[in-house]
């Protein structure tokens, strides 16, 4: 939504990205991954490729978008082409003097693309112009959120606790999965949301145990857990969220059960603070689940970066050695999947601060009984 | 949903992709594409290789999916592995015996992800196992719908239908565009979408003048166009159709130009049919703008395949010379943007016949006021 993005300082991220260059040694820069475009020039069009060089930044993209890019991209010269924007960018690059190689990110780029960039290049630049990034350069930018990205995540996060409270009105047994889905996101919507920021997953009774049910038509039962695992997207943030709550009236086991994934996931919230391993953050929540047997039923990652896309780095994983920074936003979530009975997850979005964590998404975790 | 797939015969598309494997002089395939994937297997989840050799047939995927792919996958072996789905099948490949390459989709393969591949592999086959393919091999068998699918595109395209008809009686002067997609969406969610196709596209007044408008905040004039370009997924198959209203009376330039946009979507349609190049029903439709001299203001492609993509092969672009064929499903969509003024573009789905096209979007395309 262009109302967000006046207040972005685009100049200035490409400024810090040139100095990420100029230390990796290199002259110049391609960018075609689109959240990493958006990030650096506010374009948020599907096609469109950004060189960037010491000196200048220019955008490549094709005629649908003249007039959007013309409205977006103040930061970069906008150059309109009739084939291929990264081709285009590409030879651009390859003609710039002082500019004697091209960054690019292998993680972004497919094998048939750099192949044909190369194909476009003079005969005696392909071997040797088009540079793999040691390292991933627009990422790590993208991962230390400002102010202003502070403030768009966290009102898509609190955004998605009022649609958590509406929706607890509006649940009861008989309803379909997708009828929950579509008053979910039909109240997002209404409340701004430029979409959500995956496929909503309302997974009910036994199908809870699927980690990433998305709805189906199945109904609500009269007992059992009801997971809810959505985000919206807000100015091109996403937000992130799960809660599970229980209809009708849960036994010991189901209760002992979600105690243990709400106890790990508070763990692994009061593990997030600066300088703090991201295997130390995921261990955090596991060992509680580890000590009641549940290790083998919680069964992917703690956790995960988001921004501008729903899966960004770090990865709150075992083993992750890379550290928080204040200004990320990292999700801890931890679940438990008993398959043929019931799945439990809890969810919350948490910006590292200074002295910690902030939980972005307040909204209740007691078991709430509808 | 699981309740479309079980009619799928999964085993028949591997059969026939073997086929076309032994011409291409492979021994095995590695398939990362997730919606060739879902093709071939059933699977829906979001992280899986299938890994297919002249024998045998094996998805990988991890923990999150262990229910999920036991219920959908039929007509491959499933294994749920720790690590990276992908290395796993490249490595389980590599083990098999007469497997001497392993042949992989270039333009959905990442440069990391080829390396990453290569260094799983024992050092002798580094070089020369993992082979790029000189031309894919399952997205041919995609292109070509079966009846099953054919009638899932169908069913998703006239269920767009009807919900342009609700629309026509919702919409009115001071809705936010944003309102305008909500009542759209939930709409949909209720007559049974798993989600949309795409980010719904609402453009009112000068904005229609962009061909990738999303929904803003903006709100729709007394007088001005109105372009909805939309599309539901039902099944895991997508429906993509665009109606350009008017609200208010339209002045004579506005009423021509709508006018000359719709019969050069008219002439795209008849001329779709078996063996007629993509080309060919580009310059159909481009022919009539250029005439009345809008040839510059229609700045992109004719339609594209649609499936269990939005976008696939093939392309209805200029020069294109690749041909119909009995079973594919494209769109024809073009459209007029005059910047700062108006744009207008109508679109549909078309099935190609034996005898030639079948519009499966059958909503009115004569001007209409509201």
């Amino acid at each position: 939504m262009p109302c967000y993005s006046y207040a972005v300082d685009h100049s200035r991220r490409i400024g810090l990205l040139r100095r990420r260059l100029t230390r990796a040694g290199l002259t110049g820069l391609l960018v075609t991954h689109l959240p990493d475009l958006r990030y650096l020039s506010g374009f948020t069009g599907s096609s469109a490729a950004l060189a960037v060089t010491r000196r200048a930044a220019r955008l490549f993209t094709d005629g649908r978008y003249t007039t959007q890019a013309a409205e977006e991209v103040k930061a970069a010269q906008v150059q309109i082409v009739a084939s291929s924007p990264a081709v285009a960018a590409v030879q651009w690059l390859a003609a710039q003097a002082g500019v004697t190689s091209a960054g690019f990110d292998a993680t972004h780029v497919t094998v048939a693309e750099l192949a044909r960039w190369k194909q476009a290049l003079p005969f005696k630049l392909r071997k040797a112009f088009l540079t793999e990034l040691a390292a991933p350069l627009v990422e790590p930018l993208r991962n230390v959120k400002d102010e202003d990205e502070l403030a768009l995540i966290s009102k898509a996060a609190l955004t998605g606790c009022e649609l958590f409270e509406h929706m607890l009105g509006f649940i009861r047994p008989g309803l379909r999965e997708t009828e929950v889905a579509a008053e979910l996101e039909y109240q997002a919507r209404l409340k701004g949301a430029e979409g959500m920021s995956f496929e909503t997953i309302v997974a009910s009774g036994a199908r809870s145990a699927l980690p990433h049910g998305r709805a189906t038509s199945a109904r609500l039962p009269r007992r059992g857990f009801l997971t809810l695992d959505f985000g919206i997207i807000l100015g091109g943030y996403c937000s992130d969220m799960t809660r599970t709550v229980y209809l009708g009236k849960p036994g010991t086991n189901e209760r002992d059960t979600y105690q243990a994934v709400l106890e790990a996931q508070e763990a692994g919230v009061a593990a997030v603070g600066p300088n703090v391993r991201c295997g130390e953050v995921d261990e955090a929540a596991r060992s509680v689940l580890r000590k009641v047997g549940l290790a083998e039923a919680f069964s992917h990652s703690t956790g995960h970066g988001v921004g501008l896309e729903i899966h960004e780095s770090p990865r709150i994983g075992a083993g992750q050695t890379a550290r928080l920074l204040t200004g990320m936003v990292v999700t801890i979530e931890p679940g438990v999947y008993l398959a043929g009975q019931f799945g439990i997850r809890i969810e919350d979005m948490v910006a590292v601060t200074r002295s910690g964590g902030q939980v972005l998404t307040p909204a209740p975790k007691a078991l709430i009984e509808l």
